[in-house]
């Protein structure tokens, strides 16, 4: 099928990403191209509603100066993607807003929402570390480990906007807590804040000490026991999980994004190793870092948008060929 | 997009689901209503040359009498289903064999074969359990424990045609040995064959003395206390894979099927309750027993020729598009 595809023309898109510290906004040509950045504190200690006019605000001066024809907005927590709906969002404060509903009022625009990951992830699909790969999992290794299933450039929603949570499969079932409620999730160990929470811990660390998952890393480099062990057990516990991943998806490949990404070979040599350790029957995905950074989300808001618009596009076609057959 | 479809016209198609012990044959009209069934017995051990001829002899044979206008095969193993081409499958000895390629020249008609496990969750999807459900994951308990994932009708092939493998998630790491080569997979603990080796391991019965999972789940309930044990270990490592694949997945619905099925609320009441027991941010997916029983496996296979058919009908209607815009 040739999809009927709105000529972009020079009318481009405005994408938001709004993270629980800032919102960055982009405003993109047609082909993902960014034509201008900014950003926005979130604030969101402000409430729920402050934050929402924080965002219409940075989307409504951008709308009048780039005349997009459509807008993304990727917001982190659960996301009804069919209905534009944010269910909730710790993060924000958020519960049950129809971002899409309102954003359309205020803007006079088609707007698409989606899930901030499951954006990113359809941003490392198409432009980046997924690129020509059918199947795959974008994995962001951060301060959480989040998850999204990307499958011929789109990401698996699950039944209940659910799917891909890497980060909450339970890898030490007598392991440590973690903020889900369960136990030993594989972001409750191999997370960055797991990792220098575990490290501050058998060390004996003062709480008023800080120290990174970077730096545990480093000290890991430079000989110190203690902190080889930490990273080596978050290493143990992210292949767990990605072993199960594989074993139940499958992918081409894996992509870790996320901050704890930037420590490059240093985490995927040995995650790389100790998967291949773990497969038994099944083939062996390539492990590779992800390639957008942070802007994978506000350019994945992008693409939402842009793919809004070729959906709108395709659906007038399909009433002008209904029509035309009758 | 409306799929230009074949008119079915009065010609059916020939469906095989070949088994280690069984291949059997189906003649299905193309609203998937059977017209005729017949079996083999597969006798593997007489290699696997001597298989193929008997499916092939089995196909032929019902081709002549019911002039279907295609074939779809089901087999078990690693099949890739692009160039219909077994890869391998340890029940019928089979490495690298063109299915495809040999049931079409000798057939003289198109073919479509793939996985059986996958075929099976296609014909729940479309005719049983999964029917009006957009996700969810048919798991098979039987001697072994297999899985599809089905997304709005078709089956996660994965990267390497590999998706799916529930039984081979790693649920007790210091658990027994699996013949995958790991330990402690979902198969090792819950599938038929595992509940009876423990049963049989913990009373000290002797090998020649027979007892299947059914009579160590109807020696559960009739107050043995090893019995009980036994099925609450297997319940409960079931119940650890699926929230492994709720927590990827996020399903709307689980459909249970194979031997183990037939214990019905003595399997699904603890299983829905361990699983619910083990969800913290998760949806809980409905939770049902299969619908189509041992005859999934071909009725698959003929959604398969179906398919096929459609999609041959769909590709000409494209041939002769790109010819007019010309």
């Amino acid at each position: 099928m040739t999809t009927p595809r709105r000529p972009p023309g020079d009318r481009p898109v405005v994408a938001l990403d709004v993270g629980g510290t800032h919102v960055k906004a982009a405003v993109l040509t047609a082909d993902g191209t960014p034509l201008h950045t900014e950003s926005a504190d979130t604030r969101a200690e402000r409430g729920p509603d402050a934050v929402l006019e924080t965002i219409l605000a940075l989307a409504g001066g951008l709308a009048r100066r780039f005349r997009p024809a459509a807008v993304g907005i990727a917001v982190p927590g659960i996301v009804d993607e069919a209905s534009g709906v944010c269910r909730y969002s710790a993060n924000l404060g958020w519960r049950d807003v129809p971002v899409r509903r309102w954003a359309e009022e205020e803007l006079g625009l088609p707007v698409a929402v989606g899930h901030d990951v499951r954006a990113g992830g359809i941003a490392e699909a198409r432009l980046g570390a997924g690129r020509g790969c059918r199947s795959f999992l974008f994995v962001p290794v951060g301060t959480g480990i989040a998850g999204a299933v990307l499958l011929n450039g789109r990401a698996l929603l699950g039944g209940h906007g659910g799917a891909g949570e890497v980060g909450h499969l339970v890898v030490r079932p007598d392991g440590p807590p973690c903020a889900c409620g369960a136990r030993g999730c594989v972001e409750a160990i191999a997370s960055a804040s797991a990792i220098a929470r575990r490290y501050r811990q058998l060390t004996g660390l003062p709480p008023q000490q800080q120290v990174s998952a970077e730096q545990v890393q480093q000290r890991a480099r430079a000989g110190d026991a203690v902190a080889a062990r930490v990273w080596r057990e978050a290493v143990a516990a992210l292949a767990d999980g990605l072993l199960a991943a594989v074993t139940l998806l499958d992918p081409q490949r894996v992509v870790i994004g996320g901050g704890l990404s930037r420590a490059g070979a240093a985490l995927l040599d040995p995650l790389r190793a100790a998967l291949a350790e773990r497969l038994t029957f099944q083939a062996a995905p390539e492990l590779v870092p992800a390639e957008l950074g942070h802007r994978a989300g506000s350019l994945g808001a992008g693409l939402l948008a842009l793919d809004l618009l070729e959906r709108t596009a395709a659906d007038r076609a399909d009433l002008v060929g209904a029509g035309e057959r009758e």
